[in-house]
């Protein structure tokens, strides 16, 4: 399906003003039935549209593993998708509008969701990786973001060891982009513990948790996490990488795995 | 309240690893609770609380003009407001996780809420401005946009005469920033039909309908818009300006209101 579409813009400078043709990037509503029953509409690009329903409901907790899902049909025509679940695997858990703030809660690097706190231990992997091969990485994260280079309207997101990106993705949503990724893994087996994020976006306490709750020990981006993220990091002991640009970063958490 | 922290992290460079103190923007948890209900609980960054309730029951359609709601009580140290409304304002209506597609869905460029189509109407504005206003007001912009220069991990929002910044607000969220501003708009009675709305994010169809709903004219961003968000300004006659870099932007939809 056609990520970007074409449309006659006013293109003004100081010479003037063009009318001319210009990419811009697709966005579609997306609406997910878990066992019949309408679950939630993402605002997406339309692809991997397999790969973003698994991904979220991994990340909202509602299934766990791929033998969890029993079917999954995807109507490209209407922007929907039917899937089948088997009933145990949700735990009865609802995506509630108004979120559970755990007992936990008095200081503010806890947990908001009880589901969150629930699913997420901390990450015990030996994995490291020198300086030289996070700018590396970056770099081939940058050089793959094809559609944001087209349109610049999309984030991008990656999972990769420390030598080579293994999946992408590219959406309009950060949360979007990231659920892709995960999804691919649920579905054609990929481990995620033994790999490390790349995410063109800023990493908030939402993404660091969905990363934590797959249990990838390092996460990168070229933007800043906020305070909530780098608290939560070092409780998870998950390696935190912010600012790569240029030949510099920074290190917020679990520095020990940058060598 | 602070709206940044300072913590420890390690730089690294071509020169070597170093310990240092940088500042990190603050995330907390902001639950808003109506009527005695909880109703959702936010990630934002910790200014302008009161704003950003008042915005967001506004976006959502949950009250409709300063006088539906009764009582704000904010408690900072919990990070929550109790919100009283009259109970007419609200239509009865729930955040509901799965969202409604209105029956007009055939074609992308529609509404993917009832409610959004039926709170929308088209924009019958006069107001005009030009090539040279829009790069001064951006100018402007991006000199107030602080937080997002001490800490990079934040999107900034405004409200504009053609002349002049008016109301201004920074967060981690996209949404919240706008909410934060048309909430702000709400409680000191500022009109926003007769002014322009200027976000550093990107331009997806959420953050247009959220303009629309509150009959701003026009929209300007350093950053792109998407097919949906295109097809919905033509439809809804609001001028979409993206991309303004340099002495450069493209006009998206009713191009007529930039001379």
């Amino acid at each position: 399906m056609e990520e970007t579409t074409e449309i006659t813009i006013d293109r003004l400078d100081p010479e003037g003003k063009a009318r001319r043709k210009e990419p811009v990037v697709r966005e579609v509503p997306f609406t997910i039935f878990l066992n019949g029953k309408e679950l939630a509409t993402l605002l997406c690009t339309p692809s991997g549209l397999n790969h973003l329903a698994a991904g979220f409901l991994l990340s909202e907790g509602l299934i766990h593993k791929k033998e969890d899902i029993k079917r999954m049909v995807l109507n490209e025509k209407g922007w929907y998708i039917q899937v089948s679940v088997n009933e145990g695997a949700t735990h009865q858990q609802a995506l509630s509008p108004g979120r559970l703030i755990s007992s936990g809660c008095a200081g503010v690097t806890s947990f908001y969701r009880s589901v969150d706190a629930r699913e997420t231990t901390p990450i015990d992997s030996p994995l490291q990786m020198s300086r030289e091969q996070v700018l590396t990485l970056m770099k081939e994260f940058q050089q793959k973001s094809s559609l944001y280079r087209e349109t610049g309207g999309v984030h991008s997101c990656a999972l990769a060891t420390p030598e080579k990106i293994k999946v992408f993705a590219e959406d309009i949503g950060r949360h979007n982009a990231v659920d892709k990724v995960f999804g691919e893994c649920l579905l054609q087996d990929i481990l995620t513990q033994d790999k490390i994020l790349l995410t063109s976006g800023r990493i908030t306490s939402e993404i660091l948790i969905k990363t934590a709750k797959r249990q990838v020990p390092i996460i990168i981006s070229p933007s800043a996490p906020t305070d909530l993220t780098t608290g939560l990091a070092q409780k998870l002991r998950l390696t935190v990488i912010g600012f790569v640009r240029g030949k510099r970063m920074n290190v917020y958490a679990a520095t020990d795995r940058v060598t």
